[in-house]
């Protein structure tokens, strides 16, 4: 057998064997890159969004059919960070993780409408008994179904906020800019019951204040902008956006009071809301929507509750979407160089990319250094499982530290010169703000939990 | 306004204030039961199988159409639970996960012919530019294409393990048991690319061994049996089932080594592999399939590598699945009483119920202990989140002791008379073992630590 292949076979029969410690190195992650030759031409390059072209060629994303992407693991590493976040703030306001199912009945779309007014953007399909289904782009009906068939529904267990994360289904006519408009996506959607009006009102202003924790936790400047209701219905409506050139959306935003409307044809003027400031025209990313839906799909599915006065009632309706693979690849298009990705320090794959000493050099005398911090951090919980070895060490520091860059893990720790040094120094490069500074272990640790609760 | 209405919108206040502080309280559970009447006739009774009544009546799935469930709270937890068994034993191996989409193209399936093999059991689908796509039950095709995408994929890079958790998909003829064999369920799939069939094989062994590690945390007695390839394709091939009346698959295990077959048709005999044994028939619910494929997706898709002597070759595959809905439908199946639900302790939904005190009671006096207890028990990880109040304090202890107790949480802890000694003492409930005992706070921690890690 060759050395190459009893190398991978012993490797298998370690970890079989459990004798394998777990560590993430860079040799063995599957970041299958893109290497365009310098002088090579790139076909359709306009048609690329930035993040698109940098998450496909630094090996987050790869295209599977028009408008569907493949999540590798780094991309994939990215997204459950962003579900542990909403996962953190649904449950601060008492909202429950459900699982509806993907395909929904077309008789479902036909009751409320949908099935007409959303037309060839529904992925439709028949069963072998020649049922029509959806594949779904959204659960209204769905939820709304489901709370109509719950027997005996009382106003003791209003408010109830459902929501979920799953794969949603659009049929694009023109897919583009890789997740940003795709035809297959993930979404976190939300569906909250009340009793009245007003307590739907008041429910709504609780979510969008776990909107607001989510958008401040991934660190992205954001305009919340009053929206129309559209196909949705419903009343009250907001979006969420993220400002950038490749952005879809057109939105007018008060430089003065941050007031934001997606309401109005863009030209620039006095804002409504604070009276001095002036409206300016700015393209967004939609990476949110909520909408007060009142009785809209309780009213034709039948979902009722039971007063307290033993009357039976509508149940009055919000829902609240995030486009979760939207927001990976929006937080990309907005933070990103042209030729660098950059991630929010929130989302990043892995937060830190620690860089050993190349082989044979001066400093390799040291390189143990770079997985004693390693399992140092991994046993402390902010870092556990976050943290990457780039150990192709044939290759110089300079060479690693560049690809580290490019793929944009937040902080590079290096284990050059200073490592040699009686106290052990590591140069830390924090990457977003673009600084260098170094610090002995216990220095650097107490700096990268600092970052990380800012 | 009324009482009620104004209490649930001062609680959203509250929420939006961040005032509130987060308790898993029963109260505010979705969990909607089907309250049968005693006398009451329960239709197509036979039909069902004792998980999917039980699961159903109590609250944790609901059919949405023939073979497509809800998950509802309760069964979320649980899914999540087994994700993250999962993930940590697929972490150990050094698999990457990561998520490819659900729908894939036709052309896909046709090239390797399970587009006519498969047959009326796929779901297939026309999008609007009149493209076939299919609603994928498993994604070697898709996996296999993404790596004869990669440019250069070097040995270096082997072995490669890729896997995801995602919505399956497969048109049954009938549907039926609810989880159990379901036209849409949560799949986890892991495939595996090696240099040669020897490395193959040891990665065939590595998975195996993790899969032992995630039925042993599941802690139900599993049997691994040899079995067909069928429309896999492959050379080896095992099966893992979970023994219940209600299972499809007709097993000889041997009652002396373990030794199990589905290859062989269900005759008594000796076995032959510990030559002493007895065969005997036995039912078993498959909750996992490992596949070594060779080069049969390699082949058609062209999905190559380069040997270290830089020549080209075909990669060696294998895949292996695991039914992840199957898994906690099957676990409740083979654990449950006729009427009560029993869960494996480490997929309950919550491990530990706390029921406080009647209101009005002698030892409502102390019924600020429960929650003392549950904030203490929640700082601890192992219980994190993992807890629920029964706080419906209206009901008699009685009455919420036999609710839990139906729901099959593993550890009900009871606020009784003895929580009025001057060092008060809580009943715990172990609920598997049918077993109760007293302890004080510290030692009922101890106690229920313990208990996790058996």
């Amino acid at each position: 057998m060759l050395p190459a292949q009893e190398r991978s076979v012993m490797l298998m029969k370690k970890i079989a064997k459990g004798t394998h410690r777990n560590v993430n190195y860079v040799s063995r992650l599957f970041q299958p890159q893109n290497v365009v030759p310098k002088d090579g031409i790139v076909k359709r390059e306009d048609s690329l969004s930035k993040s698109q072209k940098l998450m496909h060629d630094l090996g987050v994303i790869r295209q599977a059919s028009p408008g569907a992407f493949h999540l590798l693991p780094l991309g994939e590493r990215s997204l459950q960070k962003l579900i542990r976040i909403v996962d953190d703030e649904m449950c601060k306001i008492n909202a429950q993780k459900l699982l509806l199912p993907l395909l929904t009945s077309g008789e479902l779309w036909k009751s409320t409408g949908r099935w007409e007014d959303i037309g060839e953007e529904l992925f439709t399909l028949k069963d072998r008994h020649d049922r029509e289904l959806v594949l779904s782009p959204t659960h209204e009906e769905a939820v709304t179904e489901l709370m109509a068939s719950i027997p005996q529904l009382s106003y003791r267990q209003l408010p109830l906020l459902l929501y979920q994360v799953t794969s949603k289904f659009r049929d694009e006519m023109r897919p583009r800019f890789g997740l940003l408009r795709g035809r297959e996506f993930i979404m976190k959607d939300l569906y909250t019951f009340d009793t009245s009006a007003e307590a739907a009102s008041e429910t709504y202003k609780a979510v969008s204040k776990a909107y607001d924790n989510i958008f401040r936790r991934i660190g992205i400047q954001y305009f919340k902008v009053s929206a129309v209701t559209g196909v949705m219905g419903g009343s009250v409506s907001h979006e969420y956006h993220f400002p950038a050139a490749v952005g879809e959306a057109k939105l007018l935003i008060c430089e003065s009071c941050g007031y934001g409307t997606s309401l109005e044809s863009c030209v620039p003027s006095e804002c409504p809301e604070c009276g001095h400031g002036f409206l300016k025209c700015c393209p967004g990313i939609e990476v949110g929507h909520t909408f007060l839906l009142g009785t809209k799909y309780s009213v034709p599915l039948k979902a009722r509750f039971t007063t307290v006065e033993g009357k039976s009632d509508f149940l009055q309706m919000g829902s609240y979407g995030l486009g979760m693979t939207r927001i990976l690849a929006a937080g990309v298009e907005v933070l990103s160089l042209p030729d660098e990705m950059r991630w929010p320090i929130a989302l990043a794959p892995f937060t830190v990319c620690i860089v050993p000493p190349k082989e044979g050099s001066k400093e390799s005398a040291v390189a143990h250094l770079a997985e004693e911090l390693y399992h140092r951090m991994n046993s402390i919980d902010s870092f556990r499982n976050d943290l990457i070895i780039d150990n192709r060490c044939n290759m110089t520091i300079g060479k690693r530290l560049f690809e580290a860059q490019r793929t944009g893990y937040p902080f590079i720790v290096v284990i050059g010169r200073k490592a040699l040094q009686p106290v052990p120094e590591f140069e830390v490069h924090h990457i977003l703000m673009d600084k260098k500074a170094s610090f002995n272990e216990t220095a650097l640790i107490e700096y990268l939990k600092e970052q990380l609760n800012k």
